[in-house]
Parts: structure tokens; C-alpha cells; sequence
């Protein structure tokens, strides 16, 4: 493990700028690269060093964070890879991981590329809208691999001193369902509704009358369209499977209207609330786990997609004299059985 | 009109509380009413008059707002009517305007009773969640009719004055379909998407992950159950019928996923987008408009609807030797032929 590890940042738009700005305001010595050159020099502007060259920044690094576009993410990765030592750890923010973590597969790549997605942004874009502070105390998942367990240890340690993000350890797989509902699916019903009020005759009157139901509802459409499209398709098994349980749901509450049934509405509404509820009122608690660093790192992995799977989140990660500690906090009421 | 109206307002939860605060704030002869005693004390440790007989809360006023449930609205408006005065005004904050308009033309009190609805509130509910500055900015629907463009006038300028409101002049038809948009709908796949979450196997895990797409797509599902259900139950008609709309749109971007059309979608979602660019980017000219107080007021109302309509507001209402003068905001855009 690396004490101070040498950064990149590769792809510097709103993630990857937040993410470079947090950096170098930790720790000068970061670099960064952008397709655009208008994007580098507006980073230079900010004293931050960014080469023309990709193989520039990442060639003497210890950590490059891939935060392009998502079509361009595996030619990217392998890029890098190309470019920097064998001992450089690699990871992503990509929303889907899947995809990307069967293609490190088949390049033999797995042992040093750790899939990732912050969760946080916005609807903005470009270095312009970044923000060092975009992490604070959001969910950063982390997909772990028996092969890749050492770099995962020390990004944990990193997201979590550096960015005080809480990281969430999920295979891939679950990433890809959990992500369909939380924030896919919200970006469908958003564009749903903003789309089709575009279309309507009544338009200009519901701009009119737009408040905060309809603002919070349409807001993740006004994201750039490209980059929308882009995150559903990379994940649309799964946004097409998940959408069957949101689509029935709403269905529900359409009879319910069309049967004049107003009990089964208060009903249906009853479950909605609960689940804000449950939101709202999370009750998680704290505990440390110790595993040895040597060994095959079943009960270890084990461990970890547990405790993402069950809602439970990472804010630490200490190696000392041959033993890891996580320290992990798990929903009071998803204890393991 | 009236200088300085006395004013009850009958029912003070969130709404009817905020508008109770409000006017507290600015004018002390201001009287409550809440079927809850414990509501009424809350408001009288505040200082305000709350008697304990709605009777006595409406008898010498000239303005009454109705604020209670939904349900409720049609016996609370002739209870106050029976105890106020013929001079006195009645408005009411509900969320459809078609049934209590039509209530009020067949029990004979269209000529003092103005539809109304303030386009705020939040997922809170009762005095407690109660703020003053709610409606700043906000839009407030009132629908004039030809019998009531006397009260109209009076009650455009309280609102405007005292609330700070932009006033949306609507018919109760047109109203009952904007809404259906821009705040019915909005909370009925807001209650899908919850509603959904709160079933599915990866519950605890989604609640892990929820930023903030999940939680701005879901944040009216923490409304109140009851009061959400009693919401889209009175205006169903139009709910359904506009869902259509909706969920076409849904099911445009759901088949563009399944036959894996990326350019589809990117189509898609840059309409949505438009419609949020559109949301943002609103510019509204200020244009003075002037009618004979007296008269038929057919070029008023027709005036004051397609203001509405075409998504403008009122910002002023003076009266003067004869003349009414309306303050109205027009967007750019939606010029009149």
C-alpha cells in the first residue's frame, strides 16, 4: 500500500474534475488529462499540471481514476493500462459496472483495475461545474475481486480520508440492479415527464404552474441528453427489468383512480410514504471487522458484499501488522442473520 | 374593495397555517379555526385569535380562506357561508377547482366565492411545518368569473401585497388539466417509484445507494398518504387522461432500450431537455392592462384567461376613477396573435 499515492485523473468534466480539484487541494502533486484542450488549459488556470498527452500524465502514477465518457471507458482503460507500471491501480466512475468489469476481465486487467461509481453529480457538466466538495458523505461504491482485494483496500482509505466519501463494497452484478432503481429509473421518469410535457398543448401553462413537485420531478432531465442516453443503454437489462416493478406499481395507482377506489389508493400511497420514511429515518450502526491481509480472502469478500447488499456503507480501512480492519455501519434493522 | 380586509382563515395546517402566519405577520385582526384544540392552542401561543366556534372565527370578517381537507371543502364553504356575512369574500387552497366552482354556481355563491390555489406546500403537514414565507414568489391560481370579478380584483391585490405572489388567473377546467401536469402526475410516479422500491428483494440496498435523483424523484411520496390519495382522487378525470401522455413518452424511451436504439433516446431525452431549458430560461415582459370597472367584463375575463393560459401572471391590481389596472407578466414567447 501506497501512504501517499501519485494521482491521475484522466477524463476531467464534472466528476473527474470534482474529483481532481478534492485531489490537488489534499496534494499538489496530481495531474490531470482531457480530450479537450480548452479543459486542460482551463485546469492549468487553476495551477493543476495537465499534460497534452494521456501517456504524459498516467506514465509515473500509482492511482488513475477514469472518468471519460462511458462509450469511451474500456478504449480508455486499456490505454492506460498501456501507459503506466504494472503496480498502477486503476478505477473508474462509470454508472454501470458490469460491462466494464468483464472487459479488465479479459484483460487480464482485474488484478488492478477496481470498478467504481461515486454517487453524486448533478444535472451540469464540465470542469466549470466541478466541485471539490462533491463527495462529502456520499455513497461511493467499490466492486471488490478476490484478485484486486489490495488496491481495493487502499482505495477505500483514500475515497474515504480524502473525500469523505462512505464506500459501498457490491459485485458488479448488484451494482447494476441496485443503480437501475436508484437512479435510472429516475432519470426515465424524469425524462418521461419533462418529455412529455414538451409535446403538450397545455405547455405553456404547466411552465406556468411548475413548482416544486414538478421542478424535483423533471430536474435529472435537464442532464445533457448524450449523457443521459448514454448511462440508461449501458445498463438497459436491467433499467428494462427493474421498470417492470415501478411500471406495475403505477399501474395500481391508475385502477385505483379508474375504479374510483380511493382506499386502495391511500393503500398504495401508505407504502410509498413508508419507504421515504425509511429513508429519512436510517438508524445504522458501527462496527469493525478484522480479516488477515494473506489467505484466499473468501470471508473477506464475503464480508463486504454483505454489507453493501444489506444498505451498509465502509468509513475505513487500516492494515497493520498482517490484519485489516474495516470499519463498516450496517442498517439496525438488515442486521445479518 | 377593502382597504385592509379582516380575514379568518379556517383550517390551519401547512398551508392554511403559512397563510395564517403570514397575514398575522402583517396585520394583527386576523382570526383561525382547526377542528384539532391542539392545533388552536399551538396557534394561540403565537398570539393569534383562534376561538373555539368556527362560527365565531368567520362572523364579522370580510375574507375567508378554507384550508381544511379536500373532502371536507363543499360543507366547510356553507358553514362559513351561513356564518359570515353577504359581504364577505370566501377563497379556498385546494388542489382541483372544477367540483368546488361548480358546488359554489349551484348553491348560489359564485358572486363571492374565488376558487384559488397557491402552487406551494412541501411533503410536511400541520401548523408546526407552518412558514410564513411560503408563498414568496410562488404562483397562486384564482379562478374569476363573471359574477365574482369584484372579489377577484380584491383578492389579486391581498395576494400580491401580503404574499408576494405571482396570481395565475385560470378557469377551473384549464386549471384541473395544468395541475394534472405539473403536480398530480409528478407525485403519482414519485408514489411508483417508492411504492416499487419499497417491495423489491434490493430494497435495503437502493435506500444505500439513493443520491440525489431517488431522492428528488421520490421526495412527494413522503406526503402525507391520505392527503396525497384525496389530491389525485378529486381530479382522477384528468389524472388519467393526462398519464397518457406520460406514459406514452415512458414507453417511447422503454422501446428504444429494448431494440437498442441509442440514437432513439439521445432523441428523446434532448426534448425533455428542452422542456427544462425552457423551465430555466423563462423570460417574461411586464405589460399594464386597463378595463372599465364597471360593465359586462367580458374583455377582462377574456384577458385574464389567456394570460393564464399562455403561462403569465399578476403581479398588480389597482383600482382607480373607474378604471382597473392589471400589472401582467407574458412570456416572450407566448405573444398573443
Amino acid at each position: 500500500m501506497v501512504e501517499q499515492p501519485r494521482v491521475a485523473v484522466v477524463g476531467t468534466g464534472l466528476i473527474g474534475g470534482s474529483i481532481l480539484l478534492r485531489l490537488h487541494a489534499v496534494h499538489p502533486d496530481v495531474t490531470g488529462w482531457d480530450p479537450d484542450p480548452r479543459t486542460r488549459a482551463e485546469g492549468r488556470e487553476r495551477g493543476i499540471d495537465l499534460p497534452d498527452e494521456l501517456a504524459d500524465a498516467v506514465r509515473d502514477r500509482d492511482l488513475v481514476f477514469l472518468a471519460g465518457p462511458l462509450p469511451s471507458l474500456p478504449e480508455t482503460l486499456l490505454t492506460v493500462a498501456k501507459h503506466s507500471g504494472e503496480h498502477c491501480v486503476v478505477t473508474d466512475v462509470g454508472s454501470t459496472k458490469g460491462g466494464v468489469a468483464r472487459f479488465a476481465v479479459e484483460h487480464g486487467l482485474s488484478g488492478r483495475f477496481v470498478p467504481g461509481h461515486p454517487m453524486a453529480g448533478t444535472e451540469r457538466s464540465g470542469l466549470t461545474s466541478a466541485d471539490p466538495t462533491l463527495f462529502d458523505g456520499a455513497a461511493w461504491v467499490l466492486c471488490p475481486a478476490a484478485d484486486g482485494i489490495v488496491p481495493f483496500r487502499m482505495l477505500v482509505g483514500l475515497l474515504v480520508n480524502v473525500f469523505a466519501a462512505r464506500v459501498v463494497p457490491m459485485s458488479p452484478t448488484v451494482h447494476d440492479s441496485v443503480v437501475a432503481l436508484s437512479s435510472h429509473i429516475p432519470h426515465l421518469l424524469a425524462g418521461s415527464l419533462a418529455g412529455a410535457v414538451s409535446g403538450s398543448e397545455i405547455r405553456d401553462a404547466v411552465l406556468g404552474l411548475a413548482a416544486g413537485s414538478f421542478r424535483d420531478g423533471t430536474r435529472v432531465a435537464g442532464t445533457p441528453a448524450r449523457r443521459t442516453a448514454d448511462m440508461l443503454f449501458q445498463n438497459r437489462e436491467q433499467v428494462v427489468r427493474q421498470l417492470g416493478q415501478v411500471s406495475a406499481f403505477l399501474d395500481g395507482l391508475a385502477d385505483a383512480l379508474r375504479r374510483d377506489d380511493l382506499d386502495a389508493l391511500v393503500r398504495h400511497y401508505r407504502r410509498a410514504q413508508g419507504l421515504r420514511d425509511a429513508l429519512r429515518d436510517r438508524d445504522l450502526r458501527a462496527c469493525r471487522q478484522e480479516f488477515p491481509t494473506d489467505g484466499d480472502h473468501v470471508a473477506e469478500l464475503a464480508y463486504l458484499l454483505e454489507l453493501g447488499a444489506a444498505g451498509g456503507y465502509l468509513t475505513g480501512c487500516r492494515i497493520e501488522d498482517g490484519v485489516v480492519t474495516y470499519v463498516g455501519h450496517r442498517p439496525a434493522t438488515a442486521d445479518p442473520a
